[in-house]
């Protein structure tokens, strides 16, 4: 169960030391994140971020893989619903608004043929559906501007919103 | 260490009958994919797909976290990445090559002052730079048409590159 702790259980100094750093010294071209993927065999993956402990992709068994840990896009509807969660706890924070309870529920529709080669088409999400539950004793209509920032600022909602360039470099060893 | 393999380690009669469903009867609407995110309080969320073992979100301590997982847009990285591997994974076996080594390494900028709220603008990633490793022993030719369609097929990466509409509703509890 998540408990109601104060600042919603965020470290607020360090965050309030970051937001100072960035109004004085933000870095022009942004800050750099970082990740590893090594193949493990099949379709199972295992990714390096930071010194972090490993996390892993794979596949459901039903196309081809072990079922050892969620797929590429169900890893991208995680990440977005831990972001906009992230963005809320942080906007609530700024807010006075202590979070009793935050449950996000995403979903969205792959055209696998398309993965598969089987047609042209769009092989991603073009929809992707989310419902968020925030519970708090704030009113409505605070709830509703704390909403409303967090989605203008989500760091992954305007990744997917907006179209990334992406540049592969593919060296053959 | 990843090892070279019959089929690269696929389940090839799985994937072979799903891709015969898919000739036969791919749902018009796509196939769904879902997860949960549950706010564990400060920045750490708990992410459920399917009955998998829940895997987790956070962010560095020096953003205000608990530094016990990749923070969301790390892990949209490691999503592309290993999106990309089991896209050359699959179709190295439909193309006959053997993996023998695969890696990917990924990055990006984040404009944080935007997610702060310090300034408007693109909150999320604008450019993705990945270097893929691939290391085989078929020809230049055939890994450059396999790295080709796998770029082209990418639900990830189509995902990224081109703009995704977000619905989210937001429920006041």
């Amino acid at each position: 169960m998540a408990i109601s702790v104060p600042h919603n259980g965020v470290n607020a100094p360090a965050l309030g030391a970051f937001s100072q750093y960035l109004q004085e010294q933000a870095p022009e071209d942004g800050t750099a994140f970082r990740a590893s993927v090594h193949w493990l065999g099949g379709f199972r993956n295992e990714i390096r971020v930071r010194d972090l402990a490993p996390t892993f992709a794979d596949e459901p068994e039903v196309l081809g893989g072990t079922n050892t840990a969620a797929n590429p896009v169900e890893q991208i509807l995680g990440a977005l619903g831990s972001c906009l969660a992230i963005g809320y706890t942080a906007g609530a924070l700024a807010r006075g608004i202590n979070i009793q309870d935050l449950r996000i529920d995403l979903s969205g529709n792959i055209d696998l043929p398309v993965f598969f080669g089987l047609k042209d088409g769009h092989a991603g999400y073009e929809h992707i559906d989310a419902k968020v539950h925030l519970k708090t004793d704030a009113s409505d209509e605070d709830v509703a501007a704390l909403h409303a920032d967090v989605y203008r600022t989500s760091p992954v909602g305007n990744t997917l919103e907006r179209p990334a360039a992406l540049n592969v470099q593919f060296v053959h060893e």
